[in-house]
């Protein structure tokens, strides 16, 4: 539950090589979807270029070769946009990083290499500043205690089908609509490209198996405790229950003692995407499955048990007729909708080429509308945003 | 997978105190269930006295004042058989450690304090022996891929109810009735006091949640590759998926890829013990979303999907009357028997009192017997043991 970027202050991502490849995602996830400042981006490759002539990403934020450049632009934290294979920081990264806290920021890491224990970066850091790596295991932490159950505010958590999919990203369309309809909403982080966004969360993998859901149940107290009754907290969901890799889900589940659950799917898949052996049950199976898991270690009183009330349908890689078909089937197969039946809106054939997410919601049980029909009424279920890259779906 | 303690090895527990205390639980355990020599037991308070007069273990070995005293029986190893809370190594229990590897013993320990990380233990060290933390996360993991699934020999892993109701002693039963009737099996503990007896696992609780199901993949592959195809492994459980602060159930059942479940379950018991405002599903409830969990992240053709195929019921704060009819409520909910349906074979009072364990399993399907069946043919589902304290139910 450590809160150490807040929303408001002005970052400069390290982003070397990062603008064009997958090893920036975290960076590229920031620029999409952080609404606090980003006032500048660091990517020599690429000084001086238009950002959205490079990324597909609207936004007006200067490309620049290296921090010296970067401080015009009055940044306070830098943060590391990179998770280069290995978890190392590169030699031209680690230079900036240096530079940055020389000139007076904070630092910000999602790296497995821990940039708090590197002696010469911890003693460039001014004593009023700090070094953040995320993935470091919070202190302090407890075992859960189905705490969460108790906050009034509804707890939503995104599961998937697999890794990837796009769990962060449903989860912050939601947020997004949330905002614009005034409701109260925080987001908790689970990922690194999640937690610097919100700037709260836990990265659950760092986390020992017998804290998992308690470090869950902290980070989410300490978003929901602040909401009114009618607030929303969105945790962005890890991993898979259909994955042999991945346990994060259950920690997920106990610690936040969710009311509701999104169920995240790219449309198109049939198996686990890296291992083609463990195929995927059907959708109706797998939400069947899942609320049954999530149905149980929750505290007398607190309410019905968790439902998947809402499906987002990733069909990013599909062309538009195919995408049609994969919605018309997967609302027949569940019952849901994602529009007035038989008439899904669909965004235009490029932005079904170039990623979007429709997230359709169940509309059975008439008069008892779900917090997905309140944040979303006339959008007829699809939510849809132009990528020109499909970074989007790869946060996991 | 590391595999330290060999089962042959002479050991010495370093028991300060915990003879008669639930603080010794772990050196209890081992006591009741090593296979392998234990030579001599440490405890001043009860130096010279008779062991099953202390602890109601019926096992022949000297308790003795200090290492020192312990030396004439040639142990290799000692074995630190005390979790105090906190898990910190008490002064006289470093006093006879120090000892111990002075006089070219080997150690080991599940404290939270990594005793090879401590200075001077390590200095005394010879170069020929070792230290082992179990609670140290195992070097060089790897994410899950589900290849426990590909192994010939059956795999069973016990659930349970709640923490600490015995399913440790449950596998254990199990183990020593594989070996009275020639069923070549391999136990691989999960907790501290499981690892030690087995000299192999993994401390699931200490590794991160990234590679809990890769660490418990490794464990199994490693016990079950040399194993022939009717040959058995057992995993022991940890947790439970009723309790919130619980999630070691899901990479247990990812990592071992179970071809049957054993669920745990104290008799009398309605709520988390520690946690009253959590419930405990009826028993069917939890097998059936036991096995829907267990469907999920299994390769194409790997067999049936995994089935809860015996209840391992403990009865040990039970009357005789109650016992008896916890076992027949069981069987009525369950549709397993432990015995000729309406007479069970029940224990003696004494031992009803003193703690034991009744197995009972599904005999529905006839014709197809379970490995249950076959490993307790004639015994009537019922495995009774004899205890004069409670410590083997609290192993978890």
């Amino acid at each position: 539950g450590d809160r150490m970027l807040r929303g408001d202050q002005r970052i400069v991502l390290l982003q070397h090589g990062g603008l064009d490849s997958l090893t920036g995602k975290t960076g590229l996830a920031m620029l999409r979807y952080r609404s606090g400042p980003v006032v500048a981006v660091i990517d020599p490759h690429h000084a001086g270029e238009n950002l959205e002539a490079i990324t597909g990403i609207a936004r007006d934020v200067p490309v620049v070769a290296d921090l010296a450049s970067a401080l015009p632009f009055k940044p306070e934290v830098a943060v590391v946009g990179l998770a280069p294979s290995g978890g190392v920081l590169p030699e031209d990264v680690r230079r900036d990083a240096m530079a940055a806290l020389e000139a007076g920021l904070s630092l910000a890491s999602g790296l497995h290499t821990l940039l708090g224990q590197d002696p010469q970066l911890r003693a460039a850091c001014r004593p009023d500043r700090w070094i953040w790596d995320l993935r470091q295991e919070p202190e302090g932490l407890r075992v859960g205690q189905a705490r969460a159950a108790a906050l009034a505010c509804r707890r939503v958590l995104a599961v998937g089908t697999d890794m990837a999919v796009g769990k962060m990203s449903a989860c912050l369309e939601l947020f997004s609509a949330a905002r614009r309809r005034g409701v109260a909403c925080r987001f908790v982080g689970t990922g690194q490209a999640g937690i610097l966004i919100a700037g709260e969360g836990v990265a659950l993998d760092a986390v020992r198996v017998d804290y998992a859901s308690g470090a869950v149940e902290s980070a989410v107290l300490a978003a929901g405790s602040a909401l009114p009754p009618d607030g929303l907290v969105l945790v962005e969901g890890q991993g898979s229950l259909c994955h042999p890799a991945s346990t994060a889900t259950l920690p997920l589940i106990r610690g936040t003692q969710p009311t509701d659950l999104v169920l995240v799917h790219r449309a198109d898949q049939v198996c686990i995407e890296r291992l083609p052996q463990i195929p995927l049950p059907p959708l109706r199976e797998l939400v069947e499955r899942t609320e049954a898991l999530a149905g149980l270690a929750r505290p007398q009183g607190s309410g019905a048990s968790p439902r998947v009330r809402a499906v987002a349908l990733n069909t990013a890689r599909l062309s538009e007729a195919d995408a049609r078909a994969a919605i018309l089937e997967a609302e027949n197969q569940l019952g849901f909708t994602a529009g007035p039946r038989g008439q899904p809106v669909l965004p235009s054939r490029a932005e079904v080429h170039f990623g979007n997410l429709g997230i359709g919601w169940l509309t059975s049980g008439a008069g008892n509308k779900s917090i997905f029909d309140r944040l979303m009424p006339d959008r007829f279920g699809i939510v849809a945003r132009k990528h020109r890259s499909q970074c989007l779906f790869d946060d996991g």
